[in-house]
Formats: C-alpha cells, sequence, structure tokens
C-alpha cells in the first residue's frame, strides 16, 4: 500500500478525532481508495514524511504528498476523475468552500468550550502539555475557563446549525440525494465531538441528528468503527 | 414578449425591492433570457394572472407559470440547458438551497429592523396599510418595536457575513471565478436593504462590499440601474 493517510490521535491510537482528518478518510473512501490511516499524536506531527507537515491530515498517494482537508480532496478529485465526484460539479465545489468557512464557525468552534476538557484528558501527557500551551494561546484562557463556558454553548449550539437544519427538509444530504464533500466538511466536526467527548450535542429527534447517523452509516459505518467516548 | 417575471414594487414603480425577485431577476438575466418585468404593488399581488400566486416573483414563460425565487432558478436550468449554468452542476444546485437557507436567517432576517421603516415609507397608503398589519403578526411586535433593535442590528451585521467574507479570500464569488445563482441569493438580500433604504450596512473596505459591487456590474450595471434609496 502506497497510500497513506496521517490522521490525529491520543493516547488510544484508535481514536482518530481530528475533525480535518475525518474530513479526508470520508473523501477517501467517497472515492473507493484505499488507504492505510496512521494515527498520529500530537507532538508526533513534526516528524511525519520528514518534517513534511506542521498538521494533519496529510495524504501521501504514491510520489505526492498532500496537506489540507479541502486541498486533499481537491487533489482527489483531479487525480480520480472517474471515482465518484466529491463536489458534484465545479459549482459544488466553489459552495463547499463556503460550506467549510461556515462550518468551522457555526459547527467546529462553538462546540470547542464543551469538548475542550475532554479531549485533553484523552492525551497522553506529552500531548497533553503541548496542547494545554499551543490551545491556551490560540485562544487566550486556560482550558479550563474556555471550559466554562461549556453550559452556555452547549444551550446555544442547535440553532447554529439551523441553516443544515432546514437543508435537510428539502434534501437527504447537503450533496443532495447522496452526500458530497460538503457533508464531510460537517460530519467531521460532530464526528469530532462523538469521538473525543461523546456528549450530546443534539436531540434524537431532530433531524440533523439523523443526517448524522445517515453519515456514520455510508462505506460500511466507517465512522461508526469508532465507538463514541463515554 | 411571452415572458413576464412580477416583481415586487412600492408607490415608485421604477424601485423593485424584493429580495427574492432580484435572485429571479438575475437568474434571467444570467441565462441571457428576455423579459418584461412588471412591477407590482403588496395589495396587486392577488390579481396577477387571474390569481396565480399570492407571492412575487412570479414567472410566466409562455404556457409555464413558476413562483419561488428557488423554483424558477431550478425551473430555468432546466429549461435552458444550453444557456450558462445557474448552478455548475448537481452539487452546486444542492449547496446553493443551504447557502439560500443561510441567507434568510444572516443576511435578510437581521437586516430587518434596520430597513422596516424604510421600506414602510416607500409605500403607496393601500400597501402601507397590508404591510404593517402582516408584518407586525408575523413578527409579533409593531413595526416602530421592530425597528428599535436596529442600532443594535446594524452593529452586529458585518459579523453574520463572516462564512461569505472568508469564502471570498479564496475566490472572487460564491460561485467560484464567475457568478452562479448561489451569489444571486446573498445579491438579492443586500440589493433589498440598497434599494428599499440606502443604509450602509457594510465598511467600504470590506471585502463583502467589493463582491457586492462587482455583482452590480453584471449584466452592463443591471442591478446598479436602480438607484441606492436616498
Amino acid at each position: 500500500m502506497t497510500r497513506k493517510l496521517y490522521t490525529l490521535c491520543g493516547a488510544d491510537t484508535d481514536r482518530h478525532f481530528s475533525p480535518h482528518a475525518w474530513k479526508a478518510e470520508m473523501a477517501l473512501r467517497h472515492k473507493g481508495l484505499a488507504f492505510d490511516a496512521v494515527p498520529t499524536s500530537f507532538t508526533k506531527i513534526p516528524q511525519i514524511e520528514n518534517g513534511a507537515s506542521r498538521t494533519v491530515p496529510l495524504l501521501v498517494d504514491g510520489d505526492r504528498t498532500v496537506g489540507d482537508s479541502f486541498a486533499i480532496a481537491e487533489y482527489l478529485e483531479e487525480a480520480y476523475p472517474d471515482a465518484p465526484s466529491l463536489f458534484g460539479g465545479p459549482g459544488g465545489k466553489a459552495a463547499a468552500r463556503f460550506i467549510e468557512r461556515w462550518s468551522l464557525a457555526n459547527v467546529q468552534a462553538p462546540m470547542m468550550p464543551v469538548i475542550i476538557l475532554d479531549i485533553y484528558d484523552k492525551l497522553a501527557a506529552e500531548d497533553q502539555a503541548y496542547f494545554r500551551e499551543s490551545r491556551e494561546a490560540r485562544l487566550g484562557k486556560t482550558l479550563e475557563d474556555v471550559a466554562a463556558g461549556g453550559d452556555a454553548a452547549l444551550a446555544a449550539y442547535p440553532a447554529r446549525l439551523e441553516p443544515l437544519r432546514q437543508t435537510l427538509s428539502f434534501q437527504p444530504f447537503l450533496g443532495g440525494e447522496t452526500p458530497l464533500f460538503s457533508d464531510y466538511i460537517v460530519f467531521g466536526g460532530l464526528q469530532w465531538a462523538r469521538v473525543a467527548s461523546g456528549v450530546t450535542l443534539l436531540a434524537q429527534d431532530d433531524p440533523v441528528s439523523a443526517w448524522f447517523e445517515r453519515c456514520l452509516d455510508l462505506f460500511d459505518g466507517a465512522g461508526r468503527k469508532v465507538p463514541a467516548a463515554a
């Protein structure tokens, strides 16, 4: 196997929990491409492929190395044009960028206070130190102060997904009748919470929950094979 | 000319100001289809085409009558497949629905307190009575109470467009290198404010302002031909 996807893990290497790595994993499966996932902890990332990247996911496909989940999807679409499309045409690719920016601000960032200590708890000791330092610098407060906003963030969370919820009243996936990369963008965020924290962000009867379950079912339940965190 | 688009107007019939009618107008121009715009005031809508619709836009294309801006775009895409695509493929069409739902909640609804009295002021007397009654019922308060939230809504407004702003750092239009219906969806909202109120919602150096100007330039400046409200 010459195709490798470096993903993120904590102390348990089976528990991939980067939202961005999940986007790339789903994109590879959508294209029907076999790959070896290489779970990598935060502090090991600088060593992969001789320092090729400071972040994961990182895809190594033969002699090509591609970082950034969106760039990986673009690469796969171009390199494997005969496999099912990830974008459903140029308009879908352009709009996927908008959905990515929306998802970062509305799906991922707002759950950070809710799940940040659960992530921390799942890291190996050397990664905990790195995570605390880098995240506290980025967020401008201690992990514990971020987490203090968790209850408020959780209460406000479902309303943030309203545009997705309404879209799902018209069609089963963001991609239409079948999923596209735009679905995996949002899925990655919610899968991150499922795998790293296990917190219940949405009511069971929320149409977004039903959509997320449909995404978990894809590719022989690939997303479900990592159990929800307890 | 057998192609007609019923749009919305106030006392000044040249000043079309429905966000949804603007979406449909831009979609027709994108397809290069000539049409007669039929500006219609609120209380005249029930009389058009023998009571065919309670809302505008309403497109009459030969023997076809299509209401709802998204349905009009879908119809045009199907009926005129050789003209430039409005969606850029099935993925773009599916994602345009998401952008529509996002735009309703983040572009249109939040500007209501800012522009509602300017709209009211531009209506003929019989339409003012209809507008006050229907909007006060829908919003659960008087127009004046809605407008009392205008300053706060205006201050919060630019941040709501952040996903669009970030997308424009990757590409000149939501549709990519050239505009698609997704651009017209958001354009319709901002054009509504420009034509009905003239309020300055965004800083001049905001990338969203530059994008809006690019949209106003399209189709020989079709959107610019209606001057901004004073």
